[in-house]
């Protein structure tokens, strides 16, 4: 059986393993305050060419996206985001649990229009009642989206200005960002940290076993973190494995090799399927490929190959996602094609 | 140099690791809904002796505190627990940052005197203007405590029944559960699990990367309980790492043997230090030793060792806690026996 | 100058001030436990016909929503309500801030359409990804709702059978509720008490100095309810002044007398701005009417009256809300009439 | 019977109930937006010394002390309490509701000592751990104290010393400042705007139907105030009742006036227990008194005053407390005064 449900079924990329295991005897400070998290940290500063940054470590998305945006947000201040945003739809209400309300305007393909944001916005401090309203503290994206879909270099101007323009931050959400840096024509990780306030890169879903690294380029947005990020649960005791993963998936460009090689198994079998006249109903240049299948065909394939049903289409149809990560190889697409 | 700061200085005990390692290409479903964490949860109802109990896997202690107390107390209840609790101490308030008051009362070396949280108990409720006071909904107690005293079962009893009395859960906090039960006397872990409504078994601290146990006998306490992990940020996507260390850590008796060979190093240096003179200044049979040295004594093994210093007593001596584990040898006692 | 802004202008209607004025030197003891209270309880239970209904009094409306949903949701529950409704614009996020998502789901002309709610719960309950969602926990309406329209019975019957169905409580913001049942053609405060699990009856926009009334029919959920409305800040030391406005509300059909008044002058104001040939962009029977007028007039009426504006409709027409109260008289109403 | 259990058992002051009455059906715009409010607050910062200070209008204490303690903590910070502090014990955890530890240090007769304070303020930045804990992030002290006692001024600028010191707000809760200022040898209303960074102005314990005058002299430490303070259900709709209360409260010497009304009585009371040989058990220059008596006393002035038992003293004697308010009279006192 191969499997195409996610980009987290197994455990890590083999050279993030080996960073942990061969210092498994290592000892060291607790709580990040290790050299493998100030090396690691040192490394995606580079990375992004912001060698003023500040990194954090977390464990996972929702705990990241939770604790961040309690620390850029006001108080009771909400978080603009697309109807389909993770922190609007799948993470159990973490973000309203901290008292922030999420702003949901409409997702086009899982993104944000900035013009609508701009009109959101201009609208909310036009109303002379905005005092009982709840105040729009920061925009929050995914990139990629949680369709697969990447915003253009030029829409992530456009939401840096229009968020620069109402003095509020531009919040990414990466838990994927190696994938969409990879299938991306014109954006780039310094693109990311240059246009972003905050901004995570994922681990989890790019062959960390755990790990998601905050990249801060206003510092003053996220005074006194590590107290905040203990309250919020979100500090690991031992820091160091955050360290060694982000050294490991920042060493010898694995980070973008990773992305490369879901992305382009992705987009082969994207091709395969169209091929074969089948259509997307989702424009996904990235590592997760949404199309709508015969029910015959998916009956078929379900014998060798797992993958996220998304619903009927009609009576003889359905939609599906099939999804690579690092795991993915050739062979298991190779497989699946056959079957199709 | 030879550390004993605390017992989460290295990665993780051999047999765990290799769990990780040997598993790390098997594709899995996410969130803990896998069969490495069916099998580990057999595996702990099973040492338990609580067939029925409910078991949650988090990753870190103070996120497995306040994401269980703000699932076991009522919105706006607070939890009773020793003024020297790590809730009410070590945790930046991640306890009331989910609205929760801890109602602290005096620590007896580290422990809730029974008799007296039942007078707590009993003066709230001939209060009559208790409702504008914040209700205790739980009593919390570490075993072994902060300070690596244990309480005897006859205790836990007590804390049993007067919980029992008022209808409040008794919630055990067992970071260091394994060093706990390898030195009590009297306790074992079905005691724990009779006694304690929740509790939680540490990993962490006991030889895992991370992860911690939650095992809740009543599980009416917890209802829907996935979705409140969710939610604070709590649940690990590749749950199956917490699953494949705990199956490791309940196979082949490691749990304990881990905690025997830390109580037994410590048991050893403790001897030494009392032969030699020198005073504890808390009486704990576990695997942290609490000693008073003389200012130089402490400056000659810091060449060698690292510990932590914990304040001057007058003006030639000192107060310093050593901490063993898994990582600690015979060997390193040895060293540090021989600079005293 | 005539004022036709909103329903809370002024003060008190003469009959719940006199309560006021005349018992001010009694003196009672505090925070709702006195006998004007008790009266003013029985009074509630008796028009609404729930003798074994919990009644409780809190001083404003944002207030009591999130106190109220506060108690009756799970921890991290969220509450559906229609893209209008008070809690989702304008209380400020004042539920979000205790934790909970508003699920908006579309309004219709302010209502929520039934069986759209039934498809939400539906849809909720068959996706087996839900732990990682807001569970819906509440079904949130407002009778009449922010833009003055009804639900009929029909519609609350139905309402009423989703939220059974689904086994989540109904409740209903009756911050206008009198204006609301005047209006009404077949709806009545027993039928808001039986269709409702809670419900409240304002008194702030109903000729109140302030004050709204809860009434719950299933005491079971709201169990210790006075803790968490100290908790919230919405306990009246003087709870005596809630106790004598709601007797005074309550005796002599104040209460209807009031929404009748505002109603029955909102009726013959939409019937001569139909007369002349303006349209309304809402179809609202009760004291709030929504057209939309030429700018010249708007401008020849401003130097008589104040009303809301909200807002231009084309070039040359805009869109008003005059609102009527128990302050409102024939005579303002003759006088605007002669403007238009 | 007459009564002595608080301050707070009967309606308003008559000139302040004048104001509400004579204003009743002028109508005003909502929210506090009116100009009742807005004279009222010019003459709080008159009487304060204080023209640039904003001054804001709240319902009740624990509402007041709960958004006002919201606003001014860092997300996750503590505040400084005496453990006999009304947030600490009477407010139901309205404090740790929106995610603050209380951090309660010894109580002295319902007062901190500003040396106290110091050490722990010194001590907790000392401690390198210290982003483990909770930072201290106000200092929270009650003129007078719940205990009835009262500061000195050296007092208060010790305190207003150490808070600038560590560059964290004092805030002073002034439930009862009137009687306070009232009873103070040295202590004025512009004293206290002076040294705290925030209080507030009791209205509901000096003759106020309700609400409390949060002068905030540092603005900077409530920024956007109105939508916390709406989030937190704070916010009157027909805020001109503050206004119009305040405005009484703080015109033609009112508010002191009842202040030395209450006081005055109170002391005359104090001196007749005295000379009787009776002792007090807490020494309180202000309109609480805490007293020592024998049962038998007890029971025979039962039948004629109601007053707070604070349980028994031994087998014969009890304590109990009497409250004097503006209500009082002369011969009240003269009545009880018999019975003694």
């Amino acid at each position: 059986m191969i499997h195409f449900d996610c980009d987290y079924m197994a455990g890590a990329h083999p050279e993030v393993l080996d960073a942990i295991v061969k210092n498994n005897l290592v000892q060291t400070a607790g709580y990040g305050s290790d050299n493998f998290c100030a090396r690691a940290k040192d490394l995606i500063r580079e990375a992004c060419g912001t060698p003023e940054a500040a990194v954090h470590f977390m464990v996972g998305g929702t705990q990241t996206n939770s604790t961040v945006l309690d620390g850029i947000l006001g108080r009771i201040d909400g978080v603009i985001a697309a109807e389909t945003g993770h922190i609007n739809v799948h993470e159990a209400g973490a973000v309203e649990l901290f008292g922030h309300k999420v702003i949901a305007l409409p997702s086009h393909d899982g993104k944000l229009c900035p013009a609508e944001v701009r009109d959101y916005l201009h609208d909310f401090y036009a109303d002379d009642t905005n005092e009982h309203m709840v105040a729009p503290g920061a925009v929050y994206i995914s990139f990629p989206s949680e369709l697969g879909t990447l915003y253009s270099l030029g829409e992530l101007e456009q939401l840096n200005a229009v968020c620069h323009e109402y003095d509020i931050p531009l919040y990414i959400d990466g838990a994927r960002l190696g994938h969409g840096l990879a299938a991306s024509p014109d954006v780039t990780l310094p693109d990311i940290a240059r246009l972003a306030d905050v901004f995570y890169i994922g681990g989890t879903k790019m062959g960390a076993l755990f790990g998601e690294a905050v990249v801060c380029t206003r510092k003053s947005l996220l005074p006194r973190f590590f107290p905040l990020m203990k309250a919020h649960g979100a500090v690991l005791a031992k820091g160091r494995l955050l360290g060694m993963q982000f050294e490991a998936l920042f060493s010898n460009d694995l980070y973008l090799r990773i992305g490369r090689h879901a992305v382009g198994l992705a987009q082969r079998l994207r091709k395969t399927l169209e091929d074969k006249g089948f259509k997307s109903f989702i424009n996904s240049p990235t590592n997760q490929q949404f199309f709508v299948l015969p029910n015959e065909v998916i009956d078929r394939i379900q014998a060798l190959a797992t993958f996220e049903y998304w619903g009927p289409r009609g009576e003889i149809e359905s939609r599906v996602r099939f999804v690579t990560s690092w795991e993915t190889t050739e062979q298991d697409i190779a497989q699946l094609e056959e079957l199709l």
